[in-house]
C-alpha cells in the first residue's frame, strides 16, 4: 500500500526556519475526486522565499499554519486523472507541497511542463520561477542597456547565475558578488561575469571600485544588509535597484538598523523596486519559452545541487542560507 | 552711483548653512559685454536645495565656492540689453544668485516669464521649480490613480501644498503631514487636504492608520527621518515613494541609521523614486501651462511669505529648516 510521506510545519520559527521547525508524517495515499487528479512529486524545490512563507509576519502570502505541509514548488508527474485538462503521464510544476504526493484540482499547477526535450528539474530552476523571476527582475525592472554596469548580490545562486548571464546577453558588463573562492570561480568561469567578488575576502567597496569604475547601473539584490550598503554607495545617475531578496538579514522583525538610504536615491536620481514574480504569472510562457531556448542554444546553463530523499528537507531552508549549496537546491523523491 | 550687493558664502557648513556662513558684500555693478544683458533682481528665492548647493559632499551639482556670490534662483527685469534675445523690459527667472543685479549671457536663465498677467514672485514658486517640482515628481514618478491615498511631507511648504492640490484635481484622497496646528490648518482649509496630520502631536503612526485605512499608495517625500519610517510601514502594494528632499535630517555626512526599507519595498512592491525637477528641464512649459491655468481658474493656491531686505538672506535657509516661514519664502529686493 502506498502512502504519502509530508513535511509539515511544527513550529514558527522567528528568522530562519530550521529543522526541528518541521516534522514528517506518514499520511495515506490521497482520493482523487471528480476533476481532480493526482501528482507523484519528482522534486521539491527549496528556496529563500520560504522564511517568507512561514513567517507570521505581515508578507505577501498567508502564513503557512502550524500542522499543515509545507508549502513549495514541485514538478511531478499526474499517475491518475478524473479532470478533463490533465492527462495520466503529463508533466506539471505548481505549489505541490512537500510530499510524495499531491492532489489537485488544476489551481494550484504553475504550468504544465511541455518542455520534453530538458530535464523535469529544470522547471524548478533555470526554467523556473527562479529563471522567471531573473527574467523579469532583471528585463522589466532593472530595465538594462548596452554597456551598463550590472551587479548582482548571491551571484552564483539559482537566480543570480540567471541574471548575470541574461545581462550579459543583453550587452551588459556583469559583477557577481557571492561569498568563497569556489563561488566567486563559478562565477567568472561558468556564468561569464566580468568580474566576480568574495564579499568575505575584505573590503568589498574597494573591491566594488574597481569592477565598476563608471558606478552601478543596475543593481539586482537578493541579500540586503551590508552588501547592499556598499552597493549603494557607488551607483552611477539614474541607477536601478532591484529588490528580489533580502538574504543576508535573519530576521526582520523588527527592522535592524542601516544606513537611510534617501539621500543617495535622491542624489543619483536612482529607482529602487520590489519584485514579486507572482506579478508577472500571465507572463510566464513568454519568459520559458526564451530561457529554454538560451539553454538549447547554451548560452545560459545552470547548476543543480539535488539531494535524494524527503528527510533532507527540514533542514534544507536553513542549508540554503548558510550557502552550503553550489547550485539550485532540489530535493529529488525516491518512491518505493 | 548705483553698486551690487552680493550674499557669498564665507564657510563651507557640515548640515545646515546658518547666518554667520555667508557675508554681504557691495561690489561694483558689473559691465554688460557684447551679447550680454543687465537683469535687475527683483525677487530672490530661498530654497531646502541650497544646502546641498553649499554641501562639500558628492551631490548632484558643483558645490558653490568660498567667497562666491550664493547660488540661487531669482526673478528679475532685463534693464540693458546687448543681447539680441533680450529686451529691456523682459521679465525672467533663473539662476542670478543672491545679489541685487546680475549679467548673464542667456545661459542662466530658466525662462522668460510671459504670464503677464501674474505677478513675478509666482515664478519663484508655484510657476516657478516648487511648482515644476510638484508637477512631475508627482505625476511622472508618483503616477497618481482615482482614489489613490497620498501622502505628503511638508504638506504646507511651497512644493508639499502643490502636490496636495495636484492629487485632488487628480481625484486622490490626499493625507498632508506637517508641524502645529497653524499648518494643519492651512493644510485643510487653503489646500483641500482630506485629512492633516501634525507631526509635533504625537503618534503619527497611528494618526496615518486612521487617515489611510487602505494604506499609503503614494508618498511624496520632503522630510526622511521618522516622518518617513511612519509612512513606509503603512505603505499599500503597488506604492509609490517620490523622494524630494530630506529637511528632517541635519547631516548626510555620514549618513545617519534608520530602519532598512528593503523589505517593505519588496513585500508590497513598491517603488521608491529620486526626484530630481533639473532632469525635466525640457519639459518646464508644460508644466508651466498647465500650472498658470490652474492658478487662473482658482484650482490651485499658493501661500507666499515675502520679507523685504537682501540684510535677509544669510539666515534665511537655516529660518526654512526650522519651518518658520509660512508659504513660500522670498526675499524681495529695495533698490535705489
Amino acid at each position: 500500500m502506498r502512502v504519502n510521506r509530508q513535511v509539515r510545519l511544527r513550529a514558527r520559527p522567528n528568522g530562519i526556519p530550521q529543522a526541528d521547525h518541521f516534522e514528517i508524517i506518514v499520511a495515506p495515499l490521497p482520493e482523487v475526486g471528480d476533476r481532480q487528479f493526482l501528482i507523484r512529486n519528482d522534486y521539491l524545490s527549496v528556496e529563500p522565499a520560504m522564511r517568507g512563507w512561514v513567517s507570521a509576519i505581515a508578507n505577501y502570502s498567508t502564513p503557512v499554519g502550524i500542522g499543515e505541509v509545507m508549502r513549495s514548488f514541485s514538478a511531478g508527474t499526474v499517475v491518475a486523472s478524473r479532470h478533463p485538462g490533465f492527462a495520466e503521464g503529463d508533466r506539471v510544476m505548481g505549489m505541490f507541497g512537500w510530499q510524495d504526493y499531491a492532489v489537485s484540482d488544476g489551481s494550484n499547477v504553475t504550468r504544465k511542463v511541455m518542455e520534453a526535450d530538458l530535464p523535469l528539474s529544470l522547471s524548478l530552476g533555470v526554467l523556473g520561477l527562479n529563471g522567471v523571476t531573473a527574467y523579469f527582475g532583471l528585463l522589466d525592472l532593472g530595465m538594462p542597456r548596452p554597456g551598463d554596469t550590472v551587479v548582482v548580490s548571491t551571484a552564483a545562486g539559482a537566480v543570480g547565475s540567471a541574471v548575470g548571464q541574461i545581462a550579459k546577453l543583453m550587452g551588459c558588463r556583469t559583477v557577481g558578488i557571492t561569498g568563497g573562492p569556489v563561488k566567486t570561480a563559478l562565477c567568472r568561469e561558468a556564468f561569464g561575469y566580468d568580474a566576480a567578488i568574495d564579499y568575505k575576502a575584505g573590503d568589498i567597496a574597494a573591491a566594488l571600485r574597481e569592477a565598476c569604475p563608471r558606478g552601478v547601473d543596475v543593481y539586482f539584490d537578493n541579500t540586503s544588509g551590508a552588501i547592499s550598503d556598499a552597493v549603494l554607495a557607488q551607483l552611477a545617475i539614474g541607477a536601478r535597484i532591484v529588490i528580489c531578496g533580502t538574504a543576508s538579514v535573519a530576521s526582520w522583525d523588527p527592522p535592524p538598523m542601516g544606513p537611510r538610504v534617501e539621500r543617495q536615491i535622491l542624489v543619483k536620481r536612482a529607482r529602487m523596486s520590489g519584485l514579486l514574480v507572482f506579478d508577472f504569472a500571465h507572463r510566464y510562457e513568454e519568459a520559458v519559452a526564451r530561457l529554454a531556448a538560451w539553454v538549447r542554444e547554451g548560452r545560459l546553463t545552470y547548476r543543480e545541487d539535488i539531494v535524494d530523499g524527503i528527510e533532507h528537507c527540514p533542514a534544507a531552508i536553513a542549508e540554503l542560507y548558510r550557502g552550503e549549496n553550489l547550485g539550485k537546491r532540489l530535493i529529488r523523491l525516491v518512491h518505493a
